[in-house]
């Protein structure tokens, strides 16, 4: 098996920025809201063996004196006997889908339900997740068991009431078992052990504990929800709120909201993962596929804009937090549309009203009139930019942090392509002239000349000053950073523009579709004509080019792919998927384009690869290229995630030579959800 | 000169529980709210020298690479050149007084205002402080300064708008100086230095810094103001706002309206510490009461009940954070009633009808009735705890974390009377009947049956469980710790009972008033009763009394005297006050009650000294019992809070040998303003 038990997983609601992260051992993981990592915190899981001795599932730090109540200038003043130890790692085993995840122990089963969105939810955007725990004392005595975690945010405290431990206003653990009782303390042995019960409901102490009793032979399962709340104003640079505060006022409320949907939502993440597993993916593919889906949602954030009461959807990018970032989207629409497309078109729209420019390009020193394009992101950490400007792009660059105006542009078109052929063709009707304006702009940043066009980009945006377009792979080396000449951008525009003809046929203006068709026929001229003696296609087409070579040439296909075009292309462009077919065949090999493990290498002169992306090009290079899995790939890409540097950020992206570096704690790696296509 | 200049001082509005903690070298400082200790952020204030080299205050880490861009997966896309240093520790002064604290370096005065409450200010409860940068280029050519930080929430992040950089919601700096520029990125280098002007409005970063030049021989002062701002839901347990947010709608109209009074607010710091240097403290004195003024308003937190619109003072009990602690306010309530008495009303009328509870009382096994009582604090870290219950209080203990039901009865008892005799007799009226109830309660703790009253606790809460009642010093042994037969406890019962006398006498009511002045003597005798034949009055009273020796036998007599009855003292109590003269002057000596280094030693058998204590006995012994002040003592007190260990948390109380190990960054500490009387 190559699926460890031990490596930290989302498990978040839909669109509250929330995530109970847990799996990897020790103090790695908890409850956060709006991070830009694991929350850190002690999560404390487990069942009493014999007096006072506990047995915990891993999540803490390994049991020692506390400290803090030192802090109150006393030398000793515990008289607690409490004493936890972990189960071993052969004691415990795990089940991870998307939805559900299960650990097993002696006596011990403690599961996690993110239903995600699902219509038979009465509120499937509920700011909280579902937990059992299901306990069995094999004893002849009376047994006790512990849930509960360690409070680390430096402007909150834990305060007990009833069957309810708030954090703060942000965040609670509930259940509705009246049996089960809850305190708050330095640590949880000050909990279980109290003098005298009254003492459970005093203030003082960070740790925060549900317990309760079984008697002999007796097996029960306890039902608990995590629930989040953050009031008021959610960001600032545009005011919004959390949606859900239009529907509950307090995390109190959310909370024992939850816990009256609980078994629906059991339901509901069992049926999710039932489908999934009928799908049938290898084993690594299944868990990758679960745990991006888990990332992503962890990351996203369903917002109101407070003067307007418009809605905002956010996905977060990951551990930098950047809002919206157009280029991860551009990557996720895939999943999006098959979970809950309204999220599609809200984002294309306040790229629309609030973060498209319009810019000149530049060419040798001489500066026209550009087109429309779009910003890179919205904002980062709740901070909305300012319109126009993303929170990442900067003038005078030529690598990480530069402009990425024709990236963005393209992204903008294929997402608004995909949406309108698979969704709604009447949002393309409302949105026609900005769809050929994105035409003409794609076509000038070719060449605004038509006889000059070469089929990838030759045009810098002004906006850059001197400084150079890049592309969304803004950390690896030309072979794919750069946007000039780029063979990844050529692709790209072929497959956008193959779908942007078609939205433009089915809204009858087939002049401008023609014009999309050429500008798809010159790039796939581009990229056949560029092929070597070897079959292998340059990353760059320019003079100045490197020697990498890459393999998402082959990516662009996907927006005609996902258009429905599939067809399109094996009837029209058989010689262009025939290079691309051989380019791949003659990448993936070892030194070129496999790493020695066997994994995907985007780039042969980059150590750094992007699993997201590996994803998108198995899926295009099985489904229209002539390849198949490969269970080398497959097991690289788990060790990949979940080796002991990498566990601690669940879905990661950029991957330095196995190690998880970038792009960590990650929504963009759905694409693998084609893999279910 | 025994004041170094490099050690914390809380700067902080009133009520806003917020401060620019800053003055030990290091990241040790920084912009807090709602924190334990200081924000450890990187504050950055420096002027330019020879191009790109900037001499800084030393409020930051020593210069080395930035980490966090290399988040993004890139090796090196720094060009910056900044290359920032440290001022010498000689080249920098440091004049501290309660509201202006001032950092000279060559060509650079720093200086932070903080007017506190003052009714020439239209708003002196602004949750935001002025600050004033004032740099001299003595250069031929143009040169820089910068002024800013590195922010450290994690979930926050830095926006740019204009003449203000806000951080999230919570937090902004501002100026009103359209010359001043301000940027954001991921050290200040990248902003001092954008490869063009546009890129200082990009969003990533955690460092934000304004900055401006000077043309040669040019001098100039930036106004600033830093601001702080919680919106919405302040507390849980009880649904409170902060009272500021009537006022204001963001952090950016607070700042805005800082701004507007920022002449006015520097005029009412520099008033304020012009009266306290004319105070003629000695230095040591001055220092270690600004020190503690500050530390008081850094703990403030004005806020306004929900439900009711009713206000309601708060003062964070330092690192613990608990809410009102009761015993703290008896301590401050002479600082208060001197500069905001409303808060002392505020205070009291809370735990009347709020935090006061009924008990019974025990002694040898035997329960009987008890009386009023209330309780230690009203939550901790902005949790509210339930109606008559603290945070604090736990049954079955005998030593921290137990019941301190007659302290707080008698501390309640004593704000009441002192509130009533200095600031409004007609609360004492309207509260008759309560303050009969805690004449009885004060009694039957002595003991139920008035003939055998010893003038000291017999009896125990029933709260306490089998336990025992603790007092304020909850963390020293049992010569202050222990509530029954309690020394310290005889003393307080006699000074409260001696104002209770006279406002009950003032209220027309001379049956209780006499009652009050029976038990006041009752406390007399039984302190002149113990006398041993050495002068000495052990700490406690009862047969298994320890061989401790103490100070705090005349702590009670503050109440006596803040009442305005020193006279009667004086004159009805001569024996009492010759008998505390001489046991002071039997203890206050090595070995005894002084440290080897001469500072005061509350017990002798604990090294654990409370300097908010020291204080307070300080200006009883000189007041009332002969005393002087001591230049070794002062200079030893003055190291406790300053050197290494202790710089950290601004003022502290519980010093072990010389170093702060709890209370720290504490309020308590404005008992000092009583040597200003």
């Amino acid at each position: 098996m190559s699926i460890p038990t031990f490596y930290n997983a989302h498990h978040s609601p839909v669109g509250a920025f929330a995530s109970f992260t847990i799996g990897m051992k020790g103090k790695n993981g908890g409850f956060g809201l709006g991070l830009s990592g694991p929350a850190k915190q002690n999560v404390f899981i487990g069942l009493e063996t014999t007096p006072n001795n506990f047995k915990l599932l891993p999540f803490c730090d390994a049991p020692s004196e506390s400290t803090e109540i030192n802090d109150f200038g006393i030398e000793d003043s515990s008289e607690d006997s409490y004493r936890p130890s972990f189960y071993t790692d052969e004691e415990i085993s795990r089940s991870m889908g998307a939805c559900c995840d299960k650990f097993t122990a002696p006596n011990l089963v403690f599961e996690i339900f993110t239903p995600h969105v699902n219509d038979d939810l009465e509120d499937a955007y509920i700011p909280a997740i579902c937990m059992t725990l299901t306990v069995t004392n094999s004893h002849q005595e009376k047994k006790r068991w512990i849930f509960g975690f360690e409070q680390n945010h430096p402007q909150l405290a834990l305060r007990p009431e009833g069957q309810i431990l708030q954090n703060g206003l942000e965040f609670a653990l509930a259940t509705n078992d009246e049996t089960v009782k809850c305190g708050v303390g330095f640590e949880p042995g000050g909990i279980l052990n109290p003098r005298s019960e009254v003492n459970t409901l005093h203030l003082l102490g960070d740790a925060g504990v549900f317990y309760g009793e079984l008697e002999p032979g007796e097996t029960k399962t306890i039902q608990f929800v995590a629930a989040w709340y953050k009031g008021g104003e959610a960001t600032s640079g545009l005011s919004t709120r959390y949606a859900y505060t239009d529907t509950y006022e307090s995390v109190k409320a959310v909370a024992e909201s939850a816990l009256a949907q609980f078994e629906a939502s059991v339901k509901a993440s069992r049926t999710y993962d039932e489908n999934l597993a009928s799908k049938n993916l290898s084993a690594e593919r299944h868990f990758q596929l679960a745990l991006a889906i888990r990332s992503y949602y962890g990351s996203t954030q369903d917002l109101i804009e407070t003067l307007t009461g418009n809605e905002l959807w956010i996905v977060n990018e990951g551990e930098y937090r950047m809002m919206n970032t157009l280029d991860l989207t551009a990557d996720m629409v895939f999943f999006e549309l098959d979970h809950h497309p309204w999220t599609v078109a809200n984002v294309l729209e306040w790229f629309r009203d609030r973060y498209r420019y319009n810019d000149e390009i530049v060419k040798d020193g001489v500066t026209v009139e550009g087109g429309v394009a779009f910003t890179h992101d919205m904002g980062v950490t709740n901070q909305f930019s300012r319109p126009e400007y993303s929170s990442y792009e900067r003038a005078a660059y030529d690598d990480c942090f530069s402009y990425m105006t024709a990236e963005e542009l393209l992204n903008w078109t294929g997402i608004a392509c995909i949406y309108s052929l698979k969704q709604d063709i009447e949002w393309a009707a409302d949105n026609h002239a900005l769809l050929v304006e994105c035409l003409t702009s794609i076509e000038r940043r070719d060449h605004p000349e038509a006889t000059e066009r070469k089929g990838y980009i030759q045009w810098d945006s002004s906006r850059c000053e001197g400084g150079a377009e890049i592309t969304t792979y803004d950390s690896l080396d030309m072979s794919l950073g750069q946007t000039r000449g780029s063979g990844y951008m050529a692709g790209k525009i072929f497959g956008i523009c193959i779908a942007l003809a078609e939205v433009l046929h089915k809204l009858g203006d087939q002049e401008n579709a023609d014009r999309a068709s050429d500008q798809a026929q010159i790039c796939a001229n581009a990229i056949i004509s560029k092929v070597n003696s070897e079959g292998i296609i340059p990353a760059v087409f320019e003079e100045n080019s490197s020697k990498s070579t890459i393999i998402p040439h082959v990516e662009g296909l996907i927006w005609a792919s996902e258009a429905g075009l599939s067809e399109v292309i094996t009837t029209n462009y058989a010689d262009l998927l025939k290079v691309l077919s051989k380019h791949l065949e003659a990448v993936l090999k070892p030194g070129i384009c496999l790493f020695p493990d066997g994994g995907w290498k985007l780039s042969s002169t980059s150590d750094n690869s992007w699993l997201s992306k590996v994803y998108l090009c198995q899926y295009i290079a099985e489904s229209m290229l002539g390849q198949s899995e490969q269970s080398s790939a497959e097991k690289a890409h788990v060790k990949w995630l979940t080796n002991e540097k990498s566990q601690f950020y669940s879905w990661s992206d950029q991957i330095i030579n196995g190690i998880a570096i970038g792009s960590k704690y990650y929504p963009r790696g759905v694409t693998a959800h084609l893999w279910t296509k």
